[in-house]
């Protein structure tokens, strides 16, 4: 056993807090990362605070992990001690279902072992997240960092970097296509940059003409401002995918009108309802698509990671003290973050 | 000019009464059909009462139409006087933009013209449907009627036959697919027919135990009884395909949970806003899509008069006396037809 030190919360209602606490010896197939960085995802916040009513407490979140090797177990073939590695939303899944078998595991029929909350499938304790000092994760779940990443940019790649770039790869995003992206918080950027890296032209929708300019600078052709009724007409019929980060509930259709036949509207953000409810027409009419999608399976999160070193890709990032992470969430909460708080795990040692 | 005659409402409050009227003279692409049957199909209705708010009258229905070629235009090269033809739900479209160049004519991009309540493309005057004597279309809309086909049984196949097969061949549906058919009308019980010709392994969801050992006997090989909620639970993620004919508001969500990670839920049926409101956890979680698809194209519409051909396959109907076309629409709207009435055009002339 290893003594560890984390970040967690006790309840619902309690901020995080240090925690001392032991992760497992290192099974046959497992190797231990000491953590260098983690990325502070939104769900990490709804599952501390039991947002979705599936939070095991002591709760200690964190799936955008950055770290190195430190220990293999004798079966390890993947990883050495002191390769950089990352870990993401999983940590195990069945392994055999037909979604696994498929580089899935994201939609295994077993459910997945998530990377906090989750119970572990062998000793099934409760898995504690990246917000802590090491972490202990079976090979076939750690990826390879690629040379010329730069480490903290790389954390949210392992979440909000594959959760976009998933559905625009299933869905067949190239050249000579229209994007629309819809909201620019840490998944909108990030789905900005891999819509442009695979070719396609691409407008961002946003509330806030403030961030024009921050959007062309991520990559954006044309922004529209959603609010405004005339551009939003304007733009009809003119995309084939729009890629949707909205975390909220909101009106999908004035955006379905945006597409063309064919259209492709991907919703990564929401797990709501979908208020204002969608007109079927808006589907049937034009042979238009609602497609959702979650994060990626692991093959694929290697994919966006080597994606990422070979164009030059990483998110944008704010260097986080672990002792500020109560605040990092209000200001999260309120929008104010470019885009995405790494904690920077040398603040938890030293 | 053709002087015909036929059935037409004159006001949203008014039944359908005979009317006599002119059909134009053959343009060089013409083809002039005098009409044997014409399916009834519920958007006739919709139209004649204005309930989509997009009624022209006189408004005369009928997209289901079968006949038998009496006169062509000069440049009409695919059609001969005394072949059998069918027309659907379009007599024409622009035939150059990004849909008709891929053969998608229902999703012309300056909109199809349909065979009624829509304005001819060059002399600007309201089309007239089916329940005629006679109709003059341009040869592309024409389709060819396979030698083996019953022609009262092939005339639903022009509008309730091509919007059910339309989305099982897009979406790919073949042998070793589980597809679920929602409602068992006119559209429902030729998916349920086709899904099955295409190999693929056919469950019917119905509200009524009685639709059971019908639904068997068009080839369903289970029924769900969707009112049951252990019945549904234990079809959670069983289906590829949900083909949804029902034509009314209802709730997705439960079927929704019944189709694997990437199952497809196609509407057909539906052109209202979804009520229930989708959850979208429901599409999120396991990339499932909610798909829409309208009608089918022209190359297409052959291609079911040929399959329906080849694999002996009709629509199940009962045949009409135009004079009850009024007491007609009231069984329908009751849900009194097996599966769909097809006028004699005889019994307009008698």
């Amino acid at each position: 056993m290893y003594t560890a030190i984390g970040y967690a919360a006790q309840s619902p209602s309690s901020p995080l807090a240090p925690m001392t606490f032991q992760r497992r010896s290192p099974r046959a197939d497992d190797v231990v990362i000491e953590i260098l960085y983690c990325g502070v995802c939104h769900s990490d916040i709804h599952q501390a605070r039991n947002e979705w009513g599936i939070a095991v407490y002591p709760l200690m979140p964190g799936h955008e992990i950055v770290g190195r090797v430190s220990a293999v177990g004798d079966q390890v073939s993947r990883h050495q001690v002191g390769d950089l590695v990352g870990v993401g939303c999983m940590v195990d899944s069945c392994r055999h279902c037909a979604a696994c078998r498929q580089d899935l595991e994201q939609y295994c029929l077993e459910g997945p072992t998530m990377t906090y909350a989750s119970p572990d499938r062998i000793d099934a304790s409760n898995t504690l997240g990246g917000y802590a000092s090491s972490i202990v994760v079976s090979e076939h779940f750690v990826l390879r960092l690629p040379q010329g990443l730069d480490l903290p940019s790389a954390a949210p790649i392992l979440c909000a970097g594959i959760t976009t770039y998933s559905p625009l790869k299933h869905h067949g995003v190239g050249p000579g296509h229209q994007v629309g992206v819809l909201g620019m918080g840490g998944l909108g950027h990030m789905g900005i940059k891999f819509a442009k890296a695979l070719g396609a032209e691409v407008t961002l929708f946003t509330r806030s003409l403030a961030k024009a300019e921050e959007a062309r600078r991520q990559g954006a052709d044309h922004v529209i401002l959603s609010t405004d009724a005339e551009q939003m007409r304007a733009a009809a019929e003119r995309f084939d995918f729009l890629l949707d980060t909205i975390p909220v509930p909101h009106d999908l259709n004035p955006y379905l009108e945006t597409l063309k036949f064919d259209g492709v509207h991907i919703l990564v953000g929401l797990v709501e309802p979908i208020q204002t409810p969608v007109h079927a027409a808006h589907l049937v009419t034009k042979r238009r698509v609602l497609a959702g999608s979650m994060i990626g399976g692991i093959a694929e999160t290697q994919e966006v990671l080597d994606f990422c070193a070979e164009h030059g890709i990483g998110c944008d990032v704010e260097m986080l003290d672990i002792a500020d992470i109560n605040q990092a969430y209000a200001r999260m909460i309120a929008g104010d973050v470019k885009y995405r708080f790494v904690i920077d795990m040398a603040t938890l040692r030293g």
